[in-house]
């Protein structure tokens, strides 16, 4: 009976709502997962700062469940914390913006992702970098809406990914949509309808690859990036991780 | 009930033994599959040409079956017909060697692929780099041992494997191995207990993936790569495929 | 006196006359050539089936010829079976695409590949890619005319290039066309003297490729990437080939 | 009077120690520094999630104290906290490995980074990835020894140094050595003298990028990357950085 | 006392002066700079030639002048000769380009770069490339003005380059912009103001670096690229360069 | 009855001899050329000052004989002037490098250079880079020989590319061997019978490409990177070129 945590990082209850409501239909089998937010930090992750806070903050969620899960995914489209929860423990963490592009690469050729404003552009762009696929992206279009009027349920959401759906395909020659953000998960299969290309939800993508690592019996590996050294140093003000040094 | 065929491009009936084999401890819930050899083409799969025509031969059996399966999993370390079986068939197609990258990606920062000849190397790396994943490779180690052999069971295939992986860990900083070829897929736990390292079978990926895209509903983009044409012209020779052509 | 069989991968006669009368003008000296079409397979090569099953029965007449000519060329802007052709002989095999770009850096900084097909521009993008020529690529742009249409003599083709040009040298500074298709060969000096710039037929740049590498000795390299093992297994179906595993 | 704070983003006395004892005899005119360390956090920075929490411990120093200075420079070879500081000012923020590697361009057509442990290989690559400068990377190597132990002045440091220095420059062909850490400035005058090629403190390299864009009257743009939108949400536990989202 | 030639390679004694107005009011502390122009050569750099001719007369001065300063500017947004002059001398030698992308790349994710003419498009992407800042570049736009023409004051030189400068905000993302000539270096300031992103004068960066890295003892390095080989040739009609071969 | 001349551009008349021996074997046809130095710069051409001053000597012969010949060689592994000289004619212009790897390109997956001296790496590797050609590139190795070493004819020059060749061969997965240098062209029969990979004379590939240049009536693009400028700038000094500027 695998059990999956999913971290949403920020700290807006309503968002954690919208998540597992778009989480719900794709739970298959034994499943189960939690849902829970960070205890600090942004209600919205808009900007760098907003990714960092809700990194650090994200870790300490992982830190404080690490026994109790087989695996974590992180509910959010920068994937805040993904890399650092991979040092604090061996299994399975995944994020959504990761998730949904790996998953996009065997539907088509080049994806698009969409996400809120225009500043994130730059800073997801540095996502795909630092995760080598640059190749197989076609373009980042932004929906011009924060992740706060998104949870808020602006009703013309659907209808902003529409718009911005059909200029990737039609100027960008995108032939898959990724949908970085965690809150928009349940918009992807009337946005998919509509346009007539696959359109990957980030969050749901990251709970199903978390479920294959598991089922696989795969962990992730401290060799190097995710290496922990045996610290003699003191750590502090963030007591929570000083035993996560020792190895 | 989902139902994926599982192709083994090669025509070899003992090797899709082993593949069954492999799968078998992965299967969970009410997934069926089945594994198919093509009814023509090499035995084992190791050149460019061997490729090609397994390529075909798998493609032709995806386009017999395509209207009895929710899903595809081509069972080979070069992907052969992968990108065929795209532009036939909406549903989804996945490919070993892909899968086994994609996943592994999530598992660490580089990983090295283990493949049989030395031969396929520069093959495997125009592999990698049509899906874009250079900068996520360590390197590509060859185990010196081709196909049959390895079907036929030769005892040290194990032994090989880790003395490859290894290398990969000290010499290239590879944090993860992916098996590209399906029929050692069956040693990826042992190997990843040996070496400490997670070790991704491509072949299990592959089924995972697919079954993850079926659940998640996402079916092939084919408005531009794996487009087809109305085509007015005759396809000689290949009678199988003239429907495919007609939209 | 070098003797190159030009190899008209699709199955129509009529294009292999129109492949045959625009190299008539850039025979030189005493080398004569022969142009021939698959046996089997589409009539126009538009796809990524197309390609495959093209290359495959190219690849066959490559076989079958391998000992009376000197040197092969592939007459088709996709480059079916260039590379499978290269594990059969040792013999020079150029294709269209791959000359005609080639040629173009040594004539502007930047090319832009014309073709037929919008849905071609990722195939001949990854192409591009495979070549590692992304860097001197400066679009792709299509005529919007599939291979037969062209092949009929539909009037405007040549307008419809002249437009597709413009738009490359003002909007992406393209530098030099490539002509990427075969069957548009004879538009090539209409073209760059309605352009300005210059304009690469690939195919004839593949005919003058092949006769360099003849009179320079040269042959196409099987330590790697185009190495045939000594197969045990046997090939079913694909009898022509047998032998071609055996070294 | 220019003034600068150097940040030294870990929590060891000692290491601002030695930090403002290697920037001494580099500064010129009338510029004046203070080093500072942060509040809480490690006392050396060799993982990924020292980085992370040193970042958000850096940028509240600098958020504190960005009436007070014109510039400031983050004193940590893996540069954390830089981006976000430049989220929080407009007045420049430069980082050590940052400012080593652009200096290190006008100086060779490769550097090698020299860095603590082997685990930091992954992530200093990135950093480089990030900072687009792969093509002018020799190498990263190790010399195996953290920060505290560095801090604590080993004596065979300047030997470790010299030893992968000639590593460098004989297999990687490096012709300029940066080293990325903050407390190993000192060595650089008396490593450069031993192995004959420049080789670049971070640390001085970003008093002086930072003195130099203060005096040019340039600031880090905040169009896109560093944007801070006007929430209207809450930051909880992170007071003092709400304000920074009022722009 | 340091002090630094500014080599202004063309031969126009104007635009010297300009140059040197430019200069005047970053020169701080005990700074002393000489600019000089070339003795032969073009009057404005513009095309390839230009850029060829004037590095070759621009190293002449270098190697005239080795002995008599401390470090060296080439006051020429193609950095003519910059590679060259680091070949003659050990001290440091840094290009108006070069500077200014480097700075650039403190104060954002993305730099566009504003030059003369169209046609050096291409010339200037060769250059970013070969200084390995592809993915740092948003665009090149050029405000369609020859070097004289800029000289001369045509008086509307700010408002191409604000057209040109919110075109590359808008359009291209740019977050930095570089004026990669020499004798725009003035307009800074102005521009900054009016576009609200910091405008690096590559000029006065190339300065700034230059002092920097006298500051700091470092040299350039010669062990590979910068390499002269003790020649037994003679060097017909470059007298002036025979002794720079002899090590 | 097509003109080629052959510009050798160093001072070296024995290294004219040695290049014409070496292109004689491979005249076909009713081809003419001639081979010229330049009149001025250094007897073999290993630095970067060497290779811009033959450059500029090199496309002085060209801009004297543009209206003679129908097309120039560069005869140089470095391809000196050959940029240069393609904005003073839009004759066909090519170099020696830049042939020998684009026909290296057609008979393998990677490519080695073989070059003289270990200084040359970076310098070759920044040629390549601007080819765009990194992908293809197995590795440069130097032989450890100056050009005037090789053109006086040391003996062991065939044994010491042929252990250069079988490293590339073994260590780096080279397909196939370029041979940069002019004056080793001579030796590529016997070295490629020796290693059993094919062997690119570089100094024959241009020749052959520049035949097939003026055999297809294609000319160089002067829209962008070859653009010339109608100067109302005096250029000093260089009087030959003055009416180069004039369009």
């Amino acid at each position: 009976m695998p059990q999956i945590l999913v971290v949403n990082p920020n700290t807006s209850k309503k968002s954690s709502e919208v998540i597992k409501m778009a989480l719900l239909p794709y739970l298959t089998g034994d499943l189960l997962i939690d849902v829970v937010n960070s205890k600090a930090g942004p209600e919205g992750i808009d900007t760098l700062l907003d990714i960092a806070i809700s990194g650090i903050e994200a870790v300490k969620i992982v830190v404080e469940n690490r026994d109790k899960y087989d695996g974590f995914v992180i509910a959010c489209g920068a994937d805040p914390g993904v890399d650092l929860a991979r040092q604090v423990t061996k299994k399975p963490v995944v994020g959504s913006a990761e998730a949904g592009m790996l998953l996009a690469c065997t539907l088509g050729s080049k994806f698009t992702m969409l996400t809120g404003l225009q500043a994130e552009i730059p800073i997801l762009y540095e996502l795909v970098s630092k995760y080598g696929l640059e190749k197989r992206l076609a373009s980042i279009i932004p929906v011009h809406m924060d992740t706060s009027t998104i949870v808020h349920g602006e009703k013309d959401i659907l209808q902003h990914n529409i718009t911005a759906g059909r200029k990737a395909i039609k100027e960008d020659l995108a032939e898959v949509l990724v949908l970085a953000g965690s809150v928009v998960a349940g918009i992807a299969l009337p946005l998919q309808k509509e346009l007539g290309i696959p359109v990957v939800p980030g969050l749901v993508a990251a709970l199903k690859l978390c479920e294959d690592l598991i089922g696989m019996d795969l962990w992730t590996s401290q060799v190097y990036k995710y290496y922990s050294i045996n610290k003699k140093d003191k750590l502090y003000g963030y007591e929570d991780f000083q035993d996560v040094f020792s190895l």
